[in-house]
Protein backbone atom coordinates (compact mmCIF):
# COMPACT_ATOMS: atom_id res chain seq x y z
CA UNK A 1 0.00 0.00 0.00
CA UNK A 2 1.50 3.69 -0.51
CA UNK A 3 1.05 6.54 1.71
CA UNK A 4 -1.16 8.03 -0.15
CA UNK A 5 -3.47 5.15 -0.54
CA UNK A 6 -3.51 5.21 3.36
CA UNK A 7 -4.38 9.12 3.66
CA UNK A 8 -6.96 8.23 1.34
CA UNK A 9 -8.86 5.86 3.38
CA UNK A 10 -8.07 7.71 6.45
CA UNK A 11 -10.08 10.13 5.42
CA UNK A 12 -12.54 8.22 3.86
CA UNK A 13 -13.34 6.41 7.40
CA UNK A 14 -12.78 9.68 9.24
CA UNK A 15 -10.43 7.40 11.41
CA UNK A 16 -6.58 7.21 12.11
CA UNK A 17 -7.21 4.14 14.65
CA UNK A 18 -4.64 1.28 14.12
CA UNK A 19 -6.33 -1.85 16.19
CA UNK A 20 -3.65 -4.58 17.77
CA UNK A 21 -4.18 -7.84 17.62
CA UNK A 22 -2.21 -8.96 20.80
CA UNK A 23 -4.47 -12.10 21.64
CA UNK A 24 -3.22 -13.97 25.21
CA UNK A 25 -5.60 -16.83 24.96
CA UNK A 26 -5.85 -16.14 28.89
CA UNK A 27 -7.66 -13.29 28.03
CA UNK A 28 -9.87 -14.36 24.91
CA UNK A 29 -13.67 -15.10 25.78
CA UNK A 30 -13.58 -18.75 27.10
CA UNK A 31 -16.08 -19.82 24.56
CA UNK A 32 -13.70 -19.45 21.68
CA UNK A 33 -10.90 -22.09 23.18
CA UNK A 34 -12.99 -24.71 21.59
CA UNK A 35 -12.28 -23.85 18.31
CA UNK A 36 -9.42 -25.26 16.04
CA UNK A 37 -7.68 -22.17 16.36
CA UNK A 38 -8.96 -19.88 18.86
CA UNK A 39 -6.26 -17.27 18.40
CA UNK A 40 -8.02 -16.82 14.45
CA UNK A 41 -11.16 -17.21 15.70
CA UNK A 42 -10.95 -14.25 17.78
CA UNK A 43 -8.64 -12.41 15.26
CA UNK A 44 -11.41 -12.64 12.44
CA UNK A 45 -14.62 -11.98 14.55
CA UNK A 46 -12.91 -8.27 16.33
CA UNK A 47 -12.19 -7.63 12.45
CA UNK A 48 -15.10 -8.47 11.35
CA UNK A 49 -17.15 -5.87 13.43
CA UNK A 50 -14.31 -3.21 13.31
CA UNK A 51 -12.57 -2.91 9.81
CA UNK A 52 -14.82 -0.42 8.56
CA UNK A 53 -13.99 2.09 12.22
CA UNK A 54 -10.07 1.48 11.46
CA UNK A 55 -7.66 1.77 8.56
CA UNK A 56 -4.71 -0.61 10.36
CA UNK A 57 -4.23 -3.88 12.36
CA UNK A 58 -1.42 -4.39 13.92
CA UNK A 59 -0.58 -7.91 15.64
CA UNK A 60 2.51 -8.10 17.79
CA UNK A 61 4.14 -11.19 16.85
CA UNK A 62 5.49 -12.09 20.30
CA UNK A 63 1.67 -12.87 21.30
CA UNK A 64 1.93 -15.73 18.40
CA UNK A 65 5.55 -16.48 19.08
CA UNK A 66 4.78 -17.60 22.58
CA UNK A 67 2.51 -20.19 20.99
CA UNK A 68 4.85 -21.87 18.66
CA UNK A 69 4.11 -23.36 15.59
CA UNK A 70 0.15 -23.13 16.10
CA UNK A 71 1.01 -19.41 17.18
CA UNK A 72 2.88 -18.34 13.65
CA UNK A 73 0.10 -20.62 11.46
CA UNK A 74 -2.63 -18.07 13.47
CA UNK A 75 -0.46 -15.11 12.34
CA UNK A 76 -0.69 -16.46 9.14
CA UNK A 77 -3.95 -17.09 8.63
CA UNK A 78 -4.73 -13.51 9.86
CA UNK A 79 -2.93 -11.72 7.83
CA UNK A 80 -4.51 -14.19 4.89
CA UNK A 81 -7.68 -13.07 6.01
CA UNK A 82 -7.06 -9.68 6.35
CA UNK A 83 -5.13 -9.55 2.63
CA UNK A 84 -7.89 -11.13 1.05
CA UNK A 85 -10.88 -9.69 2.74
CA UNK A 86 -9.66 -5.71 3.50
CA UNK A 87 -6.77 -5.12 0.87
CA UNK A 88 -7.54 -1.35 1.85
CA UNK A 89 -6.55 -2.43 5.34
CA UNK A 90 -2.77 -0.70 6.04
CA UNK A 91 -0.99 -4.19 8.11
CA UNK A 92 1.47 -3.80 10.91
CA UNK A 93 4.04 -6.56 11.62
CA UNK A 94 5.08 -5.29 15.39
CA UNK A 95 7.94 -7.17 15.60
CA UNK A 96 10.66 -4.97 16.38
CA UNK A 97 13.36 -6.50 14.55
CA UNK A 98 16.55 -5.51 13.77
CA UNK A 99 20.29 -7.42 12.85
CA UNK A 100 23.51 -7.04 10.82
CA UNK A 101 22.08 -6.61 7.06
CA UNK A 102 21.98 -10.24 5.45
CA UNK A 103 20.16 -10.82 8.45
CA UNK A 104 17.96 -7.55 8.25
CA UNK A 105 16.97 -9.17 4.55
CA UNK A 106 15.79 -12.00 6.16
CA UNK A 107 13.52 -10.71 8.52
CA UNK A 108 11.99 -7.99 5.44
CA UNK A 109 11.66 -11.01 3.51
CA UNK A 110 9.58 -12.82 6.46
CA UNK A 111 7.39 -9.80 6.68
CA UNK A 112 6.81 -7.99 3.45
CA UNK A 113 7.49 -11.28 1.41
CA UNK A 114 6.27 -14.40 2.88
CA UNK A 115 3.59 -12.75 5.05
CA UNK A 116 3.08 -9.99 2.99
CA UNK A 117 2.55 -6.92 5.66
CA UNK A 118 2.04 -3.55 4.54
CA UNK A 119 4.86 -2.63 7.43
CA UNK A 120 6.93 -3.67 10.31
CA UNK A 121 8.73 -2.46 13.43
CA UNK A 122 12.63 -1.88 13.56
CA UNK A 123 14.91 -1.34 16.60
CA UNK A 124 17.51 1.43 15.98
CA UNK A 125 20.48 0.51 18.35
CA UNK A 126 22.17 -1.60 15.68
CA UNK A 127 21.98 1.45 13.22
CA UNK A 128 21.62 2.37 9.55
CA UNK A 129 22.86 -1.30 7.99
CA UNK A 130 20.28 -3.14 9.84
CA UNK A 131 17.49 -0.91 8.92
CA UNK A 132 17.93 -0.32 5.33
CA UNK A 133 17.42 -3.76 3.83
CA UNK A 134 13.44 -3.08 5.19
CA UNK A 135 13.60 0.21 3.31
CA UNK A 136 14.48 -1.34 0.06
CA UNK A 137 11.39 -2.62 -0.47
CA UNK A 138 8.77 -0.57 -2.77
CA UNK A 139 5.51 0.59 -1.13
CA UNK A 140 6.40 -1.49 2.03
CA UNK A 141 7.00 0.63 4.76
CA UNK A 142 9.50 0.65 7.52
CA UNK A 143 8.29 1.68 11.37
CA UNK A 144 11.47 2.84 13.14
CA UNK A 145 10.77 2.63 16.86
CA UNK A 146 11.98 6.39 18.40
CA UNK A 147 10.58 7.42 21.44
CA UNK A 148 8.68 4.00 23.05
CA UNK A 149 5.58 4.16 25.21
CA UNK A 150 7.01 2.64 28.43
CA UNK A 151 8.62 3.41 31.35
CA UNK A 152 12.45 1.90 30.05
CA UNK A 153 12.25 4.53 27.26
CA UNK A 154 13.70 6.78 30.26
CA UNK A 155 16.32 4.92 30.34
CA UNK A 156 18.24 5.14 27.42
CA UNK A 157 16.14 6.89 24.55
CA UNK A 158 15.90 10.42 26.85
CA UNK A 159 19.37 10.73 27.55
CA UNK A 160 21.79 13.88 25.77
CA UNK A 161 24.43 12.86 23.17
CA UNK A 162 26.06 16.39 22.29
CA UNK A 163 22.77 17.92 23.65
CA UNK A 164 20.07 16.41 21.78
CA UNK A 165 18.04 13.21 23.12
CA UNK A 166 18.98 9.56 21.87
CA UNK A 167 15.59 9.53 20.00
CA UNK A 168 16.09 12.58 18.39
CA UNK A 169 19.40 11.51 16.85
CA UNK A 170 17.62 8.59 15.71
CA UNK A 171 14.72 10.55 13.73
CA UNK A 172 17.78 12.88 12.32
CA UNK A 173 19.82 10.33 11.22
CA UNK A 174 17.67 7.86 9.88
CA UNK A 175 16.25 10.63 7.50
CA UNK A 176 19.15 10.27 5.52
CA UNK A 177 19.25 6.69 5.11
CA UNK A 178 18.54 5.13 2.07
CA UNK A 179 14.99 4.99 0.81
CA UNK A 180 13.84 7.15 3.95
CA UNK A 181 10.47 8.16 2.54
CA UNK A 182 9.77 4.32 3.12
CA UNK A 183 10.22 5.55 7.56
CA UNK A 184 7.37 5.97 9.68
CA UNK A 185 8.27 6.13 13.13
CA UNK A 186 6.48 4.98 16.57
CA UNK A 187 6.27 7.50 18.81
CA UNK A 188 4.63 6.80 22.47
CA UNK A 189 1.50 8.98 23.27
CA UNK A 190 2.26 8.94 27.14
CA UNK A 191 4.38 11.83 26.20
CA UNK A 192 2.23 13.95 23.78
CA UNK A 193 4.48 16.91 25.06
CA UNK A 194 7.13 15.49 22.61
CA UNK A 195 5.35 15.23 19.65
CA UNK A 196 5.81 19.08 19.20
CA UNK A 197 9.15 18.97 18.62
CA UNK A 198 9.26 15.42 17.03
CA UNK A 199 7.65 17.29 14.32
CA UNK A 200 10.27 19.91 14.15
CA UNK A 201 12.44 16.82 12.80
CA UNK A 202 9.68 14.94 10.46
CA UNK A 203 7.25 17.59 9.89
CA UNK A 204 5.07 15.18 7.22
CA UNK A 205 6.51 11.42 8.80
CA UNK A 206 3.20 8.88 9.81
CA UNK A 207 3.36 8.58 13.61
CA UNK A 208 2.25 5.46 15.04
CA UNK A 209 1.37 5.79 18.35
CA UNK A 210 0.43 3.44 21.07
CA UNK A 211 0.32 4.44 24.53
CA UNK A 212 -3.25 5.77 24.21
CA UNK A 213 -5.95 4.30 26.49
CA UNK A 214 -4.18 1.58 28.81
CA UNK A 215 -1.02 3.42 28.69
CA UNK A 216 -2.46 6.77 30.02
CA UNK A 217 -2.12 8.82 26.64
CA UNK A 218 -4.55 11.60 25.58
CA UNK A 219 -6.29 11.26 21.98
CA UNK A 220 -6.71 15.10 21.47
CA UNK A 221 -3.19 16.00 23.02
CA UNK A 222 -1.75 13.60 20.79
CA UNK A 223 -3.39 15.21 17.53
CA UNK A 224 -2.71 18.55 19.06
CA UNK A 225 1.10 18.27 18.86
CA UNK A 226 1.28 15.92 16.36
CA UNK A 227 -0.52 16.04 13.72
CA UNK A 228 0.68 16.86 9.83
CA UNK A 229 -0.56 18.67 7.11
CA UNK A 230 -1.36 15.27 5.72
CA UNK A 231 -2.69 13.61 9.11
CA UNK A 232 0.43 11.91 9.63
CA UNK A 233 -0.99 9.69 12.72
CA UNK A 234 -1.83 5.91 13.12
CA UNK A 235 -3.22 5.51 17.14
CA UNK A 236 -3.05 2.04 18.06
CA UNK A 237 -5.09 0.78 20.84
CA UNK A 238 -4.86 -3.10 21.53
CA UNK A 239 -6.58 -4.19 25.21
CA UNK A 240 -8.74 -0.90 25.44
CA UNK A 241 -10.64 -2.59 22.25
CA UNK A 242 -9.95 -6.16 22.11
CA UNK A 243 -10.74 -6.83 25.62
CA UNK A 244 -13.82 -4.53 25.98
CA UNK A 245 -15.66 -8.12 27.02
CA UNK A 246 -14.69 -11.47 27.24
CA UNK A 247 -18.24 -12.65 27.07
CA UNK A 248 -20.48 -14.12 23.97
CA UNK A 249 -20.43 -10.20 22.95
CA UNK A 250 -16.99 -10.09 22.88
CA UNK A 251 -17.03 -8.83 19.33
CA UNK A 252 -19.88 -5.94 19.29
CA UNK A 253 -18.13 -4.71 22.35
CA UNK A 254 -14.77 -4.19 20.91
CA UNK A 255 -16.75 -2.50 17.75
CA UNK A 256 -18.17 0.12 20.15
CA UNK A 257 -15.09 0.68 21.76
CA UNK A 258 -13.46 1.42 18.36
CA UNK A 259 -16.12 3.21 17.62
CA UNK A 260 -15.74 5.70 20.69
CA UNK A 261 -12.44 6.34 18.88
CA UNK A 262 -13.46 6.33 15.82
CA UNK A 263 -15.99 9.11 16.51
CA UNK A 264 -13.16 11.22 18.58
CA UNK A 265 -10.86 10.94 15.55
CA UNK A 266 -13.62 12.14 13.23
CA UNK A 267 -13.89 15.34 15.52
CA UNK A 268 -10.00 16.17 15.33
CA UNK A 269 -10.28 15.77 11.78
CA UNK A 270 -13.23 18.19 11.19
CA UNK A 271 -11.11 20.84 13.40
CA UNK B 1 21.80 -24.57 31.78
CA UNK B 2 23.31 -23.06 34.31
CA UNK B 3 26.81 -20.74 33.82
CA UNK B 4 29.01 -23.24 35.64
CA UNK B 5 27.95 -25.93 33.56
CA UNK B 6 28.21 -24.18 30.39
CA UNK B 7 31.88 -23.02 32.11
CA UNK B 8 32.33 -27.08 32.84
CA UNK B 9 31.58 -27.43 29.27
CA UNK B 10 34.32 -25.16 27.70
CA UNK B 11 36.69 -27.03 30.27
CA UNK B 12 36.56 -30.06 29.18
CA UNK B 13 35.75 -29.54 25.53
CA UNK B 14 38.93 -26.85 24.97
CA UNK B 15 36.35 -24.91 23.26
CA UNK B 16 34.12 -21.76 23.74
CA UNK B 17 33.19 -21.95 20.20
CA UNK B 18 29.39 -20.95 19.43
CA UNK B 19 28.52 -22.26 16.32
CA UNK B 20 25.58 -19.83 13.82
CA UNK B 21 23.28 -22.14 12.07
CA UNK B 22 21.82 -19.44 9.91
CA UNK B 23 20.81 -22.01 7.22
CA UNK B 24 20.12 -19.90 3.48
CA UNK B 25 18.36 -21.97 1.33
CA UNK B 26 20.32 -20.17 -1.54
CA UNK B 27 24.13 -21.14 0.14
CA UNK B 28 23.15 -25.31 1.26
CA UNK B 29 24.41 -28.02 -0.91
CA UNK B 30 21.94 -28.16 -4.00
CA UNK B 31 21.52 -31.75 -2.84
CA UNK B 32 19.80 -31.08 0.48
CA UNK B 33 16.99 -29.39 -1.77
CA UNK B 34 15.31 -32.61 -2.41
CA UNK B 35 15.13 -33.68 1.62
CA UNK B 36 11.60 -32.79 3.41
CA UNK B 37 12.96 -30.73 5.54
CA UNK B 38 16.31 -29.28 3.73
CA UNK B 39 16.96 -26.81 6.95
CA UNK B 40 16.62 -29.42 9.53
CA UNK B 41 18.28 -31.79 7.50
CA UNK B 42 21.46 -29.38 7.00
CA UNK B 43 21.41 -28.58 10.78
CA UNK B 44 21.68 -31.96 11.86
CA UNK B 45 24.24 -33.14 9.55
CA UNK B 46 26.18 -30.13 10.80
CA UNK B 47 25.29 -30.87 13.79
CA UNK B 48 26.16 -34.33 13.97
CA UNK B 49 29.72 -33.65 12.94
CA UNK B 50 30.65 -30.53 14.97
CA UNK B 51 28.83 -30.93 18.72
CA UNK B 52 32.12 -32.32 20.05
CA UNK B 53 33.98 -28.82 18.88
CA UNK B 54 31.68 -26.22 20.39
CA UNK B 55 29.88 -26.05 23.09
CA UNK B 56 27.09 -23.88 22.03
CA UNK B 57 24.75 -23.39 18.88
CA UNK B 58 23.30 -20.26 17.64
CA UNK B 59 20.34 -20.41 15.00
CA UNK B 60 19.58 -16.71 13.73
CA UNK B 61 15.03 -17.08 14.13
CA UNK B 62 15.24 -14.50 10.52
CA UNK B 63 17.07 -17.04 8.57
CA UNK B 64 14.02 -19.50 9.79
CA UNK B 65 10.79 -16.48 10.12
CA UNK B 66 12.03 -15.98 6.52
CA UNK B 67 10.60 -19.13 5.47
CA UNK B 68 7.50 -18.61 7.03
CA UNK B 69 5.14 -21.95 9.05
CA UNK B 70 8.21 -24.10 7.56
CA UNK B 71 10.77 -22.49 9.15
CA UNK B 72 9.53 -22.14 12.06
CA UNK B 73 8.96 -26.26 12.42
CA UNK B 74 12.56 -26.50 11.32
CA UNK B 75 13.72 -24.10 14.20
CA UNK B 76 11.41 -26.32 16.41
CA UNK B 77 13.03 -29.20 15.00
CA UNK B 78 16.77 -28.01 15.63
CA UNK B 79 16.29 -26.91 19.19
CA UNK B 80 14.22 -30.38 19.86
CA UNK B 81 17.06 -32.62 18.62
CA UNK B 82 19.60 -30.41 20.34
CA UNK B 83 17.60 -31.03 23.74
CA UNK B 84 17.29 -34.66 22.68
CA UNK B 85 20.73 -35.32 21.53
CA UNK B 86 23.13 -33.19 23.27
CA UNK B 87 21.78 -31.58 26.81
CA UNK B 88 25.05 -30.08 27.46
CA UNK B 89 25.38 -27.71 24.49
CA UNK B 90 24.06 -24.88 25.39
CA UNK B 91 21.50 -23.29 23.09
CA UNK B 92 21.52 -19.71 22.17
CA UNK B 93 18.26 -18.13 20.10
CA UNK B 94 19.80 -15.23 18.19
CA UNK B 95 16.19 -13.53 17.83
CA UNK B 96 17.27 -9.73 19.17
CA UNK B 97 13.92 -9.32 20.99
CA UNK B 98 12.40 -6.39 23.01
CA UNK B 99 8.99 -5.13 23.13
CA UNK B 100 7.46 -3.53 26.62
CA UNK B 101 6.99 -5.84 29.52
CA UNK B 102 3.80 -7.68 28.96
CA UNK B 103 5.02 -8.39 25.32
CA UNK B 104 8.54 -9.39 26.28
CA UNK B 105 6.91 -11.62 28.88
CA UNK B 106 5.32 -13.45 25.60
CA UNK B 107 9.05 -13.09 23.96
CA UNK B 108 10.39 -15.15 26.94
CA UNK B 109 8.02 -17.85 26.90
CA UNK B 110 8.24 -18.70 23.53
CA UNK B 111 12.07 -18.82 23.21
CA UNK B 112 12.17 -20.09 27.02
CA UNK B 113 9.26 -22.51 27.18
CA UNK B 114 7.91 -23.00 23.82
CA UNK B 115 10.90 -23.57 22.48
CA UNK B 116 13.34 -24.68 25.24
CA UNK B 117 16.74 -22.27 24.45
CA UNK B 118 18.85 -21.44 27.47
CA UNK B 119 19.06 -18.43 26.01
CA UNK B 120 17.65 -15.29 23.87
CA UNK B 121 19.68 -12.39 22.51
CA UNK B 122 17.81 -8.94 23.43
CA UNK B 123 17.57 -5.40 22.20
CA UNK B 124 18.11 -2.77 24.62
CA UNK B 125 17.04 0.45 23.16
CA UNK B 126 13.94 -0.41 25.10
CA UNK B 127 14.78 -0.08 28.32
CA UNK B 128 14.65 -1.89 31.95
CA UNK B 129 10.93 -3.10 31.55
CA UNK B 130 11.84 -4.40 28.24
CA UNK B 131 14.34 -7.08 28.93
CA UNK B 132 13.48 -7.72 32.87
CA UNK B 133 10.93 -10.09 32.03
CA UNK B 134 13.44 -12.32 30.16
CA UNK B 135 15.84 -11.98 33.46
CA UNK B 136 12.95 -14.03 35.32
CA UNK B 137 13.58 -17.52 34.22
CA UNK B 138 15.81 -19.28 36.18
CA UNK B 139 18.66 -20.86 34.11
CA UNK B 140 18.26 -18.88 31.34
CA UNK B 141 19.92 -16.34 30.25
CA UNK B 142 18.95 -12.99 28.03
CA UNK B 143 22.00 -12.25 25.98
CA UNK B 144 22.09 -8.16 25.72
CA UNK B 145 23.13 -6.17 22.76
CA UNK B 146 25.69 -4.28 23.85
CA UNK B 147 28.09 -3.23 20.80
CA UNK B 148 27.65 -5.08 17.72
CA UNK B 149 29.83 -6.16 15.19
CA UNK B 150 28.70 -4.21 11.84
CA UNK B 151 29.09 -0.44 10.96
CA UNK B 152 25.81 0.72 12.24
CA UNK B 153 27.10 0.21 15.77
CA UNK B 154 28.68 3.71 15.04
CA UNK B 155 25.39 5.33 14.20
CA UNK B 156 24.00 5.30 17.92
CA UNK B 157 25.90 3.15 20.19
CA UNK B 158 29.07 4.50 20.29
CA UNK B 159 28.18 7.85 20.45
CA UNK B 160 28.86 9.49 23.84
CA UNK B 161 26.19 10.70 26.67
CA UNK B 162 27.63 12.14 29.71
CA UNK B 163 31.27 11.72 28.83
CA UNK B 164 30.50 7.67 28.19
CA UNK B 165 28.90 5.78 25.33
CA UNK B 166 25.85 4.62 24.60
CA UNK B 167 27.25 1.14 24.98
CA UNK B 168 28.84 1.36 28.28
CA UNK B 169 25.44 3.20 29.84
CA UNK B 170 23.82 0.02 28.42
CA UNK B 171 26.03 -2.14 30.46
CA UNK B 172 26.36 -0.30 33.46
CA UNK B 173 22.10 0.33 33.91
CA UNK B 174 21.98 -2.94 33.28
CA UNK B 175 23.95 -4.02 36.49
CA UNK B 176 21.10 -2.37 38.21
CA UNK B 177 18.35 -4.60 36.64
CA UNK B 178 16.60 -7.06 38.56
CA UNK B 179 18.04 -10.67 38.43
CA UNK B 180 21.07 -8.95 36.17
CA UNK B 181 23.12 -12.15 37.27
CA UNK B 182 21.29 -13.98 34.24
CA UNK B 183 22.91 -11.47 31.58
CA UNK B 184 25.04 -11.77 29.29
CA UNK B 185 26.45 -9.41 26.46
CA UNK B 186 26.80 -9.22 22.64
CA UNK B 187 29.99 -7.30 21.90
CA UNK B 188 31.26 -7.41 18.40
CA UNK B 189 35.30 -8.93 17.69
CA UNK B 190 35.73 -6.21 14.89
CA UNK B 191 36.56 -4.35 18.07
CA UNK B 192 38.38 -5.75 19.96
CA UNK B 193 40.17 -2.99 21.50
CA UNK B 194 36.85 -2.09 23.51
CA UNK B 195 37.42 -5.19 25.25
CA UNK B 196 39.60 -4.14 27.89
CA UNK B 197 37.18 -1.13 28.90
CA UNK B 198 33.91 -3.22 28.83
CA UNK B 199 35.59 -5.71 31.02
CA UNK B 200 36.36 -2.55 34.27
CA UNK B 201 32.23 -2.38 33.40
CA UNK B 202 31.27 -6.24 33.46
CA UNK B 203 34.66 -8.19 34.66
CA UNK B 204 32.73 -11.74 34.96
CA UNK B 205 29.63 -11.68 32.59
CA UNK B 206 29.72 -13.87 29.79
CA UNK B 207 30.72 -12.50 26.44
CA UNK B 208 29.19 -13.63 22.86
CA UNK B 209 31.19 -12.65 20.36
CA UNK B 210 30.26 -12.15 16.45
CA UNK B 211 32.48 -11.40 13.67
CA UNK B 212 35.40 -13.15 14.17
CA UNK B 213 36.12 -14.83 10.51
CA UNK B 214 33.83 -13.40 8.21
CA UNK B 215 33.48 -9.91 9.33
CA UNK B 216 37.20 -9.82 10.19
CA UNK B 217 37.67 -9.95 14.02
CA UNK B 218 40.78 -11.70 15.36
CA UNK B 219 40.50 -14.49 18.30
CA UNK B 220 44.02 -13.91 20.03
CA UNK B 221 42.69 -10.52 20.48
CA UNK B 222 39.28 -11.44 21.61
CA UNK B 223 40.81 -13.34 24.29
CA UNK B 224 43.93 -10.98 25.17
CA UNK B 225 41.57 -8.40 25.85
CA UNK B 226 38.21 -10.34 26.53
CA UNK B 227 38.78 -13.15 28.71
CA UNK B 228 37.75 -13.10 32.38
CA UNK B 229 39.19 -14.87 35.08
CA UNK B 230 36.36 -17.94 34.02
CA UNK B 231 37.00 -17.03 30.31
CA UNK B 232 33.43 -15.48 29.75
CA UNK B 233 33.97 -15.84 26.37
CA UNK B 234 31.39 -17.64 23.79
CA UNK B 235 32.59 -16.78 20.03
CA UNK B 236 30.40 -17.11 17.41
CA UNK B 237 31.44 -18.33 13.71
CA UNK B 238 28.79 -18.85 11.35
CA UNK B 239 29.44 -18.39 7.33
CA UNK B 240 33.24 -19.14 7.79
CA UNK B 241 32.29 -22.63 9.16
CA UNK B 242 28.63 -23.94 8.01
CA UNK B 243 29.45 -22.67 4.42
CA UNK B 244 33.34 -23.92 4.25
CA UNK B 245 31.88 -26.38 1.66
CA UNK B 246 28.77 -26.93 -1.29
CA UNK B 247 29.24 -30.36 -2.28
CA UNK B 248 28.39 -33.65 -0.05
CA UNK B 249 31.38 -32.74 1.67
CA UNK B 250 30.04 -29.94 3.87
CA UNK B 251 29.40 -31.14 6.91
CA UNK B 252 32.89 -33.13 6.94
CA UNK B 253 34.28 -29.20 5.61
CA UNK B 254 32.60 -27.70 8.53
CA UNK B 255 34.02 -29.74 11.44
CA UNK B 256 37.31 -29.02 9.99
CA UNK B 257 36.75 -25.40 10.15
CA UNK B 258 35.26 -25.98 13.76
CA UNK B 259 38.01 -27.68 14.64
CA UNK B 260 40.64 -25.09 13.02
CA UNK B 261 38.99 -22.75 15.81
CA UNK B 262 38.82 -25.45 18.29
CA UNK B 263 42.49 -26.03 18.53
CA UNK B 264 43.14 -22.09 18.63
CA UNK B 265 41.15 -22.02 21.48
CA UNK B 266 42.65 -24.86 23.02
CA UNK B 267 46.08 -22.91 22.96
CA UNK B 268 43.95 -19.64 24.22
CA UNK B 269 42.61 -21.61 27.15
CA UNK B 270 45.77 -23.16 27.86
CA UNK B 271 48.19 -19.69 28.65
Amino acid sequence: MTKSQLIDQIKKKKSFLCIGLDVDLTKIPKHLLKEEDPIFAFNKAIIDTTHHLCVAYKPNTAFYEAYGLKGWKSLEKTINYLNENHPEIFTIADAKRGDIGNTSSMYAKAFFEDLAFDSVTVAPYMGKDSVEPFLDFKNKHTILLALTSNQGAFDFQTKTIEGKELYKHVLETSKSWKNAENLMYVVGATKAEYLAEIRRIIPESFLLVPGVGAQGGNLHDVCKYGMSSNIGLLINSSRGIIYASDGLDFAEAAAKKAEELQKEMALELAC
